[in-house]
């Protein structure tokens, strides 16, 4: 009894292109797909980067055109993790040629791209997926299984901050994430906090956002001095449907700071409190114990947190961000063969683009937000 | 060769009120101060009251009547552990009978009284102190110094909490934090999370304030269900004076959280982390160390962090809480024999109390506050 | 209605003797003790040094002349925090004057002095403390309680260090520490890891010890190259009489460590570790929690963990080092009243004492040894 | 250019089988590997489990018949993750074929029987690597690399441990782990500590062992309940050829731990602190620093520690146990190709395994046993 066999076009090579290879390599092991997958053709922007991608990674094909597979007969999936910039082309041109579209978050540089992008994939009747992959945690699962069997009671409260260093050094080269169709902080890591906290609590009701240019200079391509239009930390305040009320950092110069993907979450019964940078613990307070046992759980990744046991059949061993990066597209995969619905497709995608876009416009209205 | 004694009049016999009386006893012995402390006087609202707690702790005299002890010729030093909304009516009272006065935090309920609190100090030229005893802490002028030292380069973030759970059960009794006049979350515990901030960061110049009622009804006095006014959960976003931002949250309803009071501060070349869960570390990160060996290093308190050394010899034992009261002490009793300035004057409380006005304010308007 | 007044007559101005003095007056505040507390008088090697103590503290007299003190009528408890060569001597001398005993751990340089002191305060009936403070933490008592009680089911393994870094220096001065009849590494620290091992398991059937003198050449008192014949790190492997089994370490130049006094404890049912790093917190794993849940909790010191919240009513506020002392003086004060048993009298200093010479004869002769 | 082909026959299907088939694809992709890698064939006790495993896996052949798949000209790599007692006859088997031999740790049920196995593979001068893929990790690389460098000066102590809770159920089904000859706590996980040890500070010269069998009675498979002659807790002291001392602890019912595989290494200069529950942790305690800024660093891994950024150009993000695996075959395939040296071979296995008898022996004659 064979599989039939999906074939991926990957679009990009960087630090995505390879996290995607390695999250299909190993889906297919470790996951009973409904598909084999076929890495069939790799798209840079040279033909020279493209052939040395094939070559390196094993893909059948390689281009310099991605247009080209966008409309190929031959490809299922089509991947981006191009810049930003490039989503919507790539992902319309894909959608309209019938593919099923893997598109590397942020899904758009906007919410109204990004909406057309989500409005085009129903249409055509494809399955889509966003690579929010944080949220493929099993111990992001267990977060929101707890909370919804009422562990934590009615939730109140919430913090998010999404901090790392890459852009902390003010002398670094310049990178399209500086350029403002890049983005900034806040749409790259803020946009984490933002889809982790409605992962968690659902629907956020009201924003008021603050981005802010701290490093207001830095070095252009050609060594000389650019003055930056970016955010590199950037504050919301958050307030839910569910009457809690929150607040969101996002910040690429915290000096130190490598994986501080965290969140807390407080209610009237119990609380959660998770980082990234310990990915496979969850600390969780529950009231219902006795009040001098009482305290926070760290508990650690283990068979009874799916589908980690499929990795490692022993807990506390420990998965790792490629192996989310798995579960992602084992997710995504499940939903093209309609046994389950998608992850994070691109509605949820765009969701996230306009809150992102909303804090924008509350850091420049200096406004609360409906939303 | 004998010092000279100060007399203390005591109000309070609360959680404060005992924190104070241990403060004293162990100043005394620890440090070698310029003055002999004597527990003169206790007041309380009865006498009874008021006289089983002079016999507890050994007060020389007791009273039910603080305004005939804040005028009492024998009294130096006027000592304010009262509910919030009695400070300033004090306080007023013991400067203009020249008593040097030390009043728990937050100095007033409002700004204008704190200022007025503040001037009358001036003017009659007495000491003052406010409680804020966790700016005591040996660790916390480490902070201080590393930071002046530039170990951190240019400062660039900053985010303050103040969580504890001590108001998340919305049917204990009522207490006289949730009368308006009490304060609220952001009055208790954010006046912590702005003095931090502004000790180490120096001023802020501008807040955005989000104050919120999430418990919005409590159990009264007689049982009846009351409606509540004040916050449970207030964030403030900031601007610094030296250019970087932050953000500072105060909640009593964080469930599991007992003492949550964090910082993380942000520079271009370094980043400290603290909670005060665990007050005896400091959290260091330095870009100096080679890229291999770089981390956040776990400094533990020790001789080095003065006046650490004179509670214990040896690292790593650990002060308490009350030491940091007993620190607090020192430098109020130094002031007072005037070798060195006040470490936390009326002054600097109104400061306090003027940034935790504005946010309020802002919070009602909505809008951003230039402060 | 007054206290009767215990004098007390403190050898030793030491690290331990201010920790005694902190003691004291912290008890006295903090506790409804039987009895109120004079530092009646302090005794140092020379007049000028104990003049300076009786300045600084607060004492009634001082005196080179312990011996005097130990006979003088007016003093009741006689507490010795001398080296520990001297703690025999002196000890002796107070129990035969009739005077209670508090005496630094450990006991003596050696079983047989230890059990001759335990024997001579039994026989004139005195109240005897040596001053293993660590047992008096709250976390200890809760510990203790909750093996107790059968949170852990049937106890199975047991793993106790103490470590820490002040002989790490080899070219530090010379101290009495180093001379054999101070001790060495295992005196000192693996007695605290034995004390608490038998606190928390029961009694220890059989020892197997291995003691080591790393750095062999140290510093003299006049700068000569001294051979140094006292251990450095010692181990000693431990079976218990309730079927556990166990190891514990003491090392004193486990450079960096300031204070790793840990303990694991594994039971069939839950598990429990510490360090005295944060003195203020318990981890406990329960397999009573559903497994998707499970993991250790961080239990923080509180008011339900007695008599922590005499010293604060606030949970997760912390005590420190000096307040575990006070509670020590508070239950060697109530046994000297009848109204409960002797914490840690001279017997049981004696066992510790017994088990630290097991350890070493074991050492010596490289075999095990029933105790 | 095409690489040449090593086909791969795997013997066994459990938690090592899959985990070794994930490190498989996971290297051929995130390495420029001197070979491609082929799942040739794959064994087990059934041709039904074998076919199974063959088409969930993607191997292109299944055999019931483990001696054929050894002697089958078409397999240069002969892996072993079949139960422990099997180990030696299917490495000889291969061996004789002229099989490269990959085997999963420990390398034989004793010790000679190790050493037989080493001296085939020597004679046969086929490359030979055994699974203790936790020194694959990049932190224990760095770890090395800070002892090697002098950052520690002289080392001093060691302490290992290695605990989980897989067997504190006493009322668990019976596994062959149980047999005498499938080992017990020490064997399996002890094995790790003496490993690391060795790996981290050289040759051992003495050991002391202590092996108990803590849960007597254990559920036999046919519901029966049997005595149990393997121990569940083993502790072992070691002294190094370097001077230092240290002890390892094996333990398998340590209720709530999951993986603790825990180091410390203290030296004259520095220590580190390391567990394997946060693989991507490395702590770094340097008496370099100023004494006020001294702390143990808790170095996150990142590009600066290879090869991690191959798995992840962005520090932090975490590797997990499955690419430790990865790792070690990266260095098994360098080593066939001849571009370097045997990562962790026969003759390193068998040493382990000596050392591992050595405790045993040690243990049943209560004496020091010299290695």
């Amino acid at each position: 009894m064979t599989k039939p066999t999906l074939n991926v076009g990957l679009v990009g090579s960087g630090f995505m292109g390879k996290t995607h290879i390695f999250g299909y390599v190993l889906a297919s092991r470790v996951f009973d797909l409904p598909f084999d997958i076929n890495l069939e053709c790799v798209a840079e922007t040279t033909p020279e980067l493209a052939n040395d991608m094939r070559r390196r990674f094993g893909f059948g094909r390689s281009t310099a055109n991605w247009k080209a597979m966008a409309e190929d007969q031959n490809i299922d999936i089509f991947d981006i993790t191009a810049p930003n910039m490039f989503h919507k082309e790539m992902a319309l041109a894909a959608i309209a040629a019938g593919k099923h579209v893997y598109c590397e978050k942020p899904l758009a540089t906007n919410a109204e791209d990004a909406l057309a992008m989500a409005r085009a994939a129903d249409k055509a009747r494809v399955c889509t997926q966003v690579g929010f992959n944080y949220l493929s945690n099993p111990m992001f699962a267990l977060a929101r299984r707890l909370i919804a069997e009422g562990k934590l009671g009615e939730i109140r409260s919430y913090r998010g901050v999404h901090a790392e260093d890459y852009m902390s050094d003010s002398s670094a080269p310049w990178t399209w994430r500086l350029d403002p169709d890049g983005g900034g902080a806040f749409a790259d890591l803020g946009s984490h906090t933002i889809a982790t906290a409605e992962f968690l609590l659902g629907p956020v009701v009201s924003v008021l956002g603050s981005l802010n240019t701290i490093v207001r200079e830095r070095t252009g391509p050609n060594g000389e001095s650019m003055s930056v239009n970016v955010d590199d930390v950037g504050h919301a305040l958050l307030k839910f449907e569910n009457g809690a009320v929150g607040s969101v950092e996002a910040n690429w110069i915290a000096k130190g700071q490598k994986m501080q993907h965290d969140f807390e979450v407080n209610g009237s019964d119990g609380s959660l409190i998770y980082t990234q940078e310990r990915l496979n613990e969850l600390l969780f307070f529950s009231s219902d114990d006795q009040e001098h046992m009482q305290g926070f759980r760290k508990i650690v990744s283990g068979p009874s947190h799916e589908p980690y046991g499929l990795f490692c059949v022993a807990p506390g061993h420990q998965i790792g961000y490629n192996e989310l990066k798995a579960i992602e597209i084992m997710g995504f995969l499940k939903a093209i063969a309609g046994s389950s619905p998608e992850p994070f497709n691109f509605r949820a995608g765009a969701r996230v683009q306009f809150l992102v876009d909303a804090v924008a416009e509350s850091s420049a209205t200096n406004s609360w937000k409906t939303v």
